[in-house]
């Protein structure tokens, strides 16, 4: 098992969970979105994260989709695999599924049904990380766990050997500079940004890349803009952010906060990619939206999406 | 299986999940809580809601709590049992496990990761509750799952053969009252109260009993109050609530909102009555906190609780 | 000048500002609502405070209801004036003018527009309180501050000579029990509830009163009410708490926050007390809710409204 | 009176009001402020906003400062002043204060007690826009006033003949580029942005610039940093950003809310321009913050920043 690069630097798009019905894995869906996916260039591949819908997943299919994921990738890039759970033990077993399928590092968020106090989140980091068999990622995502990896806390978890860094999906740009103020020293250790309409900004602050969830759809985008802005190239990173932009038109179609994975799911239908199955409690797209969607995808080109 | 009365009326303690150790039950402990709970006068058994860590428990211990304490109870009361998750196939698990141990019905709060828009949350109702083998409690819980039954979602729901209450533990008395509004006709249709210090408020609203944490402690206070207010005694009643208030301290000892939690396993302790184990990402009471939960259940008279 | 009596006990109605126009008084309207409402028995006047639209009237018009009220209210019940205000000299001008015209006190909410930390909260009290030529009642209405008056900084205000109690229109019954708690021993020291669907139960829990928006259109019931919690007489504060329930029916008209006011006004001017002209940024009810109201005033008999 | 360029493009600072103490402008301050903000090359100054305290001034101070500030200003740059008001009446007064002092836009958020509905606010600002004697910025300021200018009312607000533009303070990346795309289509219609780690990104998004609260501090480097996102010229631009977050550590100073006027206030004071005295509820930064500010302007360079 190649072991994940330090800092893990690019894109590493959060997979979604290609589903064919309740509880199914869409088999050959997932090869292809993989296919996809990689065919694009990134950086890394993140299994179960919110935009894989890992809460909503059973834990059987979790494990299906790891296993059958890291087959498919077979080394080629990392693949970090989500454990955030409300239980230690649940965190603890798929964690140990992503070491057994040789997935290179895991990713933790906050328990979130009770809300920890700070010291309760640092002490649980501090018992939990030494148990995990890969390296662990912070993922701050407060608006589904309710609780901030608060700048404190973060310092004091990278003391935490296990703990190689951080992915900021809160969309608080005075946060993500707050972390990487306090994480500038560490060469090794890698900051991510979750909006992926900040990649290019945080890029400027010092970010070390982004987990686009866009990059299902058009990973080469992302990559392209990654490497403008490692590469200083102004004029082509203004015109590939304007780009990101057209993309994210898709993010504005359909209502809750739902319509970002279903958006995602049905371009990727649309592109014949896999199906849209939706995890309970939600549903995929019904055919106004799908409508739309497909205007959309039609308008971004699909031929360039597939390139 | 004695089916679960309607509607269900009086004092259904959540109960606290013993533990002796990480993923460990203590189980003499839960047989001697079953007993001081029950022998209370209690009008039915709570398992796995918030009160009893269900999130933070593995599955494997959920189902040994439920087997374990159905097989105590054998039938005296009424059990119910917590069957919220963020994934749906994981709550028709729980709900399977409850329905073989024999228990009554089953709780359910809203999925709470992904915050569900209202119409997805009715439909989520639609399509789960026809699938449980119990019949259901809806849940109110919007501290912890981030997400209101609106009142509309509720008298939408009450056309649901499953559905026959709801627990409601938001601790907004406008929003009981409007439920109840909307609930009055239908006399099979229980509305229970969380926060303890309302059950008195509520009865006189038309509310139907309460999950009142503190009565895993002192059952028979909450009995008396409840036979007190059915009864409408109000000099009892008076000085009932005054006793409440007295209990009530125990939940200005320690911080964090998993601080009633750990002080209603520490007064347990106290009494000798099952271990203060905490499940990740908590730990029980240190010393300073346990002196003044000592001393409290002493001021309170560990012989009168336990009578 | 009479002065206040310590701690003030009972109930002081949030007298709504009667308006012919924009930015204009209906002196007559406000001439038979206080009429109205001392009718009722009720034990003090509040003016000025959210019910009263404070923050959306002219200084002008504030200072022109102060004196009128006052003059016509007589001495015959103490008189409380809202001064709360983004900014320390516009309250303590408020303040100035309720001490010419011959108020008995003023109630004062966190300044509103920046949050304040507790400390400079704290601070904020010591400095204002002694150029205050009134005391002063606290008034914890986080909903529309945004700041709450925390139980440690009550603890602290208490010291200041002029702070004679508190008016909590947070909802949170746990709150106003810590309150309580920390100002029991206070014996001249005031605690009065907002919402009036809590002023039984928190009579229960040792609250002195409240300031129940609701005694605008009926006065006399929230006197019996407070009357048979004082006498302890059961029975009927069980019917009373019943009828306040029947009048919380008008706070289900229409939508947005500005209803509760909107059908306070609007009944009020179906009972032919006052106009309902409302304050920018709000309109008065439009005919579909105006029905809604006026139906609800003659279920629940204007003649015993007005008696 | 020049009227205001449309679109409004460039910096746009938000002073600060001096303050020699309690409710008494810093007028030498002010004329040196003035002096060194106009002399960074800003494209405008904007007075009253949250920056400059307006909600905690007396009106009477508000007033004094609106006439010196134009009066030293003289039609160099554009001045915008801050009219966001509780009270319609007062938004008025304040408006028409700016249009006899010869100011050339208001600049209106919501008002901040009372949460309106969208529907309200709509109202509320087509029935106040066509009494106001200057065109109007809307402002959306969540975090003080609790209310969103919603996209759709936004879309809505763009057919009012004097609303010319919007700030936006709220940090909300997503909500910028959505009124971005509403009001695209409108070259003269202006959208700034708040803070000031968000101008280089936003300007990307087709912002028209920012209310950067550090220029009042450091104004040319802001209109640096805008000259060089305008250029296109992606080295220059990178090496700005970068000392924007470096000034940005200012702050990091202090906590509470109140700290980033504290700071502005504080090194303004150490640069021998203005007072640092706050208007209540808020003090100046003690000693130890002052020393951690004057460290951090004598690295920055005090001379740089008064070039």
């Amino acid at each position: 098992m190649t072991p994940c690069p330090l800092p893990l630097r690019g894109i590493v798009p959060p997979m979604v969970t290609p589903l064919s019905g309740p509880d199914t894995l869409d088999t050959p869906g997932l090869e292809r979105l993989v296919e996809h996916i990689l065919g694009g260039g990134v950086h890394g591949l993140f299994l179960l994260g919110t935009t894989g819908e890992a809460p909503s997943l059973s834990y059987r299919l979790r494990r299906e989709l790891i296993f059958q994921a890291c087959r498919h990738v077979n080394g080629r890039v990392p693949v970090l695999v989500g454990i955030t759970d409300t239980s230690y033990m649940e965190s603890l077993r798929v964690a140990q599924w992503a070491a057994e399928a040789g997935a290179q590092a895991v990713v933790l968020s906050a328990p979130y049904y009770f809300p920890a106090g700070q010291p309760e989140l640092l002490e649980y980091l501090q018992r939990l990380a030494p148990q995990l068999p890969l390296p662990v990622f912070l993922y701050n995502m407060p608006a589904m766990t309710k609780v901030v990896f608060e700048p404190e806390t973060v310092r004091r978890a990278m003391d935490l050997e296990r703990v190689i860094g951080l992915k900021d999906s809160s969309g608080d740009t005075a946060y993500f500079r707050q972390v990487r103020e306090i994480t500038r020293a560490r060469k090794d250790w890698s900051l991510l940004v979750g909006p992926e309409h900040l990649l290019a900004q945080t890029m400027e602050w010092g970010g070390d890349g982004g987990v686009c969830g866009g990059a299902n759809v058009h990973p080469r985008l992302f990559v392209d803009l990654f490497n403008a802005c490692e590469a200083g190239n102004a004029a082509r990173r203004g015109e590939l952010v304007k780009e990101v932009a057209e993309l994210g038109r898709l993010y504005a179609i359909g209502s809750h906060s739902s319509a970002i994975i279903k958006g995602i799911k049905c371009a990727l239908s649309c592109l014949g990619l896999c199906e849209d199955g939706m995890a309970e409690p939600f549903s995929p797209f019904a055919e106004p939206e799908r409508r739309r969607v497909r205007a959309l995808v039609e308008t971004l080109g699909a031929h360039a999406l597939r390139a």
